[in-house]
């Protein structure tokens, strides 16, 4: 087993970092995921082990996204590390006293065995990385979401509740509803699923929501099948997973626009009716948070595995920092697994 | 023991939620208090235990109140729980990206094993508990304030202080000063005075700062004598608890009417003089944060008890969460104490 | 050994506060460096002791210091403290509610063993330091930078940083560079020197940015030799340490001034060239975060220590807490370290 990289390198940042989804080939993944699911049964909630026990985590946040921080700062606690955390970094000495983000990595290096990072630009934390690299005994940068870029423990935290309810990924049927324009989830996870074989994704959208032209031609050369529709009841009773996203309001300007989009928006709602029609092993996901999209009645259904997906976030991140700061220990629980 | 509850229901929330001072019953609070007691010759300031060890509490912070959020922190940090913990919550998802209370709660169950939430909408921390409880291995929730609302863990804080000094509760005269129209904790404590016997509340006021007919309404029904005064000095004389309270400026919104509150106050000042005048084993209280209604010269007093609620705060935070995640170990504490 | 004090008082707070560099004598602190020293190689990053077991540490910055911040927390986590820490105190009620500094100060005494406080009025940290005195079993309160005041810990991590290099601190010659009219690092560093034997300063500024006149003449009271210069790689070729620092130009509001002293400041810029012709031994330092000051190229270059100075400021903190907290397990060290 040793002879396999735990991750790959992507744009010259390579293991230990954790940048961009494209670090892992299909074979690291699937050894992740396994690795999650022991963590999953050995470390539940409501227990602690000292496998971290040295390693300082940092979780440095220049945008608020507690849900995401809270996930990482708890795999830290239940692996027994200890941490440092700012929830509003934006006011670190980098924005008011005009720090480099470079700087700030290698300030950060001297304190943390991990550095995990939100930040608003695109490539802040292969910036931070790229960094440390220069350094003594340089810490993990984990990225934690930059802007437009990646977010990388979400697209494995997709992935790895869809393996962990059907066993595999392959001949999967995914749909991918909502704002496919603006959302990172759906084309991170879009990227990923071209990984494994005899995928078919259908896009289902409004006209201010549909998926670039980017992300379809590469499924295309990548083999993978996809399709357009906007007929979701149509969709959902015919597919493995229904992957939901919310409007990104946020990040349109025009008052009118945002009207619109939140209008075209109610047309591809997820209520419990069409979630009853869906085949009886397939699964909703939601990458959180929700506005309207999923009726609160669909929660109930079993087929509901959106507040999983939180909870499988924890255990793909502590799979994560137990390979980045104890090797030894990830293989061997993986060893005894077998 | 074992058949005593440790709390019980109010309005479809229960043990081992922590929503409002209503769910304690007499015998409830005086388990309690025992518990707090043992607890803070066991465990003083200085040292830590691992009674929750394994335990994972989150602290949600929608609005700020730095000296409720530290002293749960402290409380968790003590018996040798992890944390995590937001100061400013209100740009958590929920706000900033339209999700709602009980999705943020579906949301930390799957991290925390106990959630304290601060939030400014009256009921916020129930509606939380509600959404929780339809989840495998629910979290409890604690209620650290909620607008309007309620702060039981800061009555239960003033009503162990009170019995710390006393021993007891029944019999007890208690002078409730300042702003009584206004002020969430004189109401809370009020109500649960009111489960003990021949308890006699005496409320000096303003004319700004008058207590409302509701909570005498109560009082009176439930056999609680209460009266009204203006004379601090005269009332203080004769009474076994000052509990003092500071004008809240920032709830009422006309400048005119805040100056005619402050200047109204002074008339409500806690003097060494009038300290001194004070029962030798009576004692003033105050919830904190002060502004001008105690005078710094009184702090040496021996009456002066207020800054001891704030230790015995973190005492009784660390009674409940002790019963929440380890009741065997609060039941063999309190069958060594008897 | 035990007839030696940790350190001494200025202007009425003693040990265990350290509210001001000048507390420090020269022998008191070669033991602290020397407990650094021995901390760095016992406790390196990556690992964790407990030997602050039960110190529960509460950082209050009442401003943003990330760096300052994460670096006490980092050190309170590698001593196997507990902490609590709040990186927007000035929320605290103390602001918002009308709350004394002192009254924060008795309530976060109830709870911590040691108060980190940053907050931007010169002598706050002096002023909770007074009032916790008066406690039972009073916190310890270290200034994490009071405003125009001190900020000691950074001074002692600079001179430590000069004294790792160079085994001592008497007859070094050390130019400092930059913002020294109103950088508060230069001020307390040239301040700690004096105590030194043979010490020679050099202040390298522009047009505005020249040291204070009190400074000089402190320094000429004490025997310290000083001159001025304009003339940065003449000067650097010559001395020990280049302590170079950013102008400071959120403290100059008029635009037409700062954009003046930006444009000085480039005259004072450090670059590869002017590093390549310092003393082999010698060391470049800075107090972070830096702006164009010292160019980037210079960082690889051997005599590039400032990242260090980072490193060694959790050391220095290390040493400080563990002397507060377990002074015993101090001495232990020191004494097999002889």
């Amino acid at each position: 087993m040793a002879d396999i990289q735990w991750w790959g390198e992507e744009e010259g940042v390579g293991f230990p970092h954790v940048v961009a989804s494209q670090q892992f080939s299909r074979k690291q993944l699937e050894r992740l995921f396994l690795l999650a699911t022991i963590l999953k049964e050995k470390v539940p909630k409501g227990s602690v082990v000292d496998w971290l026990k040295g390693c300082n985590g940092a979780a440095l946040f220049y945008e608020p996204s507690t849900r995401t921080r809270l996930s990482f700062e708890t795999a830290l606690n239940r692996l027994g590390a200890t941490k440092v955390s700012s929830e509003n970094a934006a006011e670190f000495s980098s924005a008011v006293k005009g720090e480099s983000l470079g700087d700030t990595g290698s300030t950060m290096a001297q304190m943390a065995d991990v550095i995990i990072m939100r930040h608003k630009t695109e490539g802040a934390a292969r910036t931070v990385a790229l960094r440390v690299n220069h350094k003594e005994n340089p810490p993990a940068v984990i990225n934690g979401g930059d802007g437009k870029g990646q977010h990388p423990t979400q697209a494995l935290l997709d992935l790895y509740t869809i393996f962990e309810r059907f066993g595999k990924i392959d001949g999967l049927k995914i749909a991918m509803v909502g704002d496919l324009k603006r959302g990172r989830t759906v084309r991170s996870l879009a990227y990923m699923l071209s990984k494994f074989k005899d995928i078919e994704i259908i896009f289902v959208f409004s006209r201010f929501s549909r998926m670039g032209q980017d992300v379809k031609d590469y499924l295309s050369s990548h083999g993978v099948k996809w399709s357009e529709s906007s007929d979701l009841l149509g969709v959902s009773c015919r597919v493995d997973v229904v992957y939901m996203t919310r409007p990104q309001l946020e990040r349109e300007w025009n008052p009118f626009k945002r009207w619109l989009m939140k209008r075209a928006n109610r047309q591809l709602m997820m209520t419990l009716k069409i979630a009853e029609e869906m085949p009886g092993d397939s699964i909703i996901l939601h990458p959180l948070p929700r506005n309207e999209e999923i009726a609160e009645e669909v929660d109930n259904n079993e087929r509901a595995w959106y507040f999983r997906q939180v909870e499988n976030g924890v255990y793909v991140r502590m799979a994560l920092l137990l390979i980045i700061f104890n090797a030894a220990k990830a293989e061997e629980l993986l060893a005894s697994a077998v």
